[in-house]
C-alpha cells in the first residue's frame, strides 16, 4: 500500500513499522484529471500532496493576465502551495494538475500530529525543507542574475524533465520569458 | 551570555537549561567591519552565522560586474550560504556584512551534532527553514510576477528597514532593478 510514499519516507530516515503504518494511514488517494486546479488564490492550502503518477504545478495569475510558474513537481515529490500550508494563512498561488495525476494527500492538522508524535517524521520534514531551500536558492540565483539563455542551459542540465516533458507555454512561464523567446533558445540561436 | 541568541530559541521552542547550554557552547563570537565579505564564490558554507548586531546580505555576482542581492539579514536573524550550508559543495554566493556587525557563528559539524542529539533543537531549525520557505516564495513570486513598482511598494509594506536602513544601490540589487528606477519609486514617478 502506497510503496512509492514508503519507499520516499525509507530512502531518507529510519521509521519503525507501526510510525510507517500511521504516517501511511493519514494519506488518502485523489485522481486529478490534466488541468484540474486544486487550489486557488485567496484559499488557504489545507493539504500536502505527494506525486505518484504524472505533474503539478504551482503558478501566479499577473494583473495582466500572464502566468508566471514557480514549482514544478513531477513524481515521487511532494507539493503544495508550502507558505500558506505553513502559515495557514490565504496563499496567492494556484495549484494545478499538468497531466492527469494520482495523488496522495494529507490534511495539515494530520501532519502536524505526525510532527509533534514522530520524531523521524520531523527529520523527514526537515531534510524536505532544506531541499525546498536549495531548489528555491537555485530559482532566485538564476532569476536575479542569469539571461534568458544562461536560465535555459541551466534548466536543461539540472531539470531536463521541465523541457521534455511540459508544453513551451509552461516552460517560458517557468523561465520567465516568452513563448518566442524559448522557441529561439529551443533552436539554439 | 548571547541573551539574543538564547531569546532567538526560546521564542519558538522548550529546551531544558542542559540543552540551551549545551547549543549556545557551540557558538563563537566574531566581529566584522564594514562591507567585509565572509564567504566567496567556489568556497563551502562551513559557518552559520546569528545576527546580534548589524547587517549581513548574500548577493550574486553577475557576469556583467553587476551584484543580485538574495538575502538581506538584520538583528536577531540567522544567515549563511544556506544551500552550500546544507549540500556542503561549492556555492555560488557572497556572504558580505553591510555594517560594522557582531556576529555568533557556529560549525557545521557541530549543527549538525545538535540537530543528530537534541530534538528540540531539530524542531527550531525545522521551523527557521519553514520561515526561509515564506521569504524565498515571497521573493520569487516578487521577481516572477510583479513590476518593479508593485515589488518596490511591496518591498515599503513588508520589509521597509531594507529601504530604510540601506543604501539605494543595495536596495535596487535587491529588487533587481537600476538604481535609476529605484529613485523614481522612491519619488513617487
Amino acid at each position: 500500500m502506497y510503496v512509492e510514499l514508503a519507499n520516499e519516507f525509507g530512502n531518507y530516515v529510519e521509521l519503525t513499522e507501526t510510525e510507517l503504518t500511521t504516517i501511511l494511514s493519514k494519506f488518502k488517494p485523489i485522481t486529478v484529471v490534466k488541468n484540474e486546479v486544486l487550489l486557488a488564490k485567496g484559499s488557504v492550502s489545507r493539504y500536502l500532496y505527494f506525486v505518484q503518477k504524472g505533474c503539478l504545478r504551482s503558478f501566479y495569475l499577473q494583473d495582466n493576465g500572464q502566468e508566471a510558474t514557480r514549482l514544478i513537481a513531477f513524481e515521487q515529490t511532494f507539493c503544495s502551495a508550502l507558505s500558506s500550508f505553513i502559515t495557514q494563512k490565504p496563499t496567492n498561488e494556484y495549484l494545478q494538475a499538468l497531466e492527469d495525476s494520482h495523488l496522495l494527500m494529507i490534511h495539515k492538522s494530520d501532519f502536524d500530529a505526525l510532527l509533534a508524535e514522530i520524531c523521524s517524521f520531523e527529520r523527514f520534514y526537515r531534510q524536505r525543507l532544506e531541499n525546498a531551500q536549495v531548489v528555491n536558492t537555485w530559482r532566485l540565483e538564476s532569476l536575479l542574475s542569469m539571461t534568458a539563455k544562461k536560465r535555459y542551459e541551466h534548466l536543461l542540465q539540472y531539470e531536463p524533465r521541465i523541457i521534455q516533458r511540459l508544453p513551451n507555454k509552461i516552460v517560458a512561464s517557468y523561465l520567465g520569458i516568452t513563448q518566442e523567446s524559448l522557441s529561439r533558445l529551443k533552436a539554439g540561436k
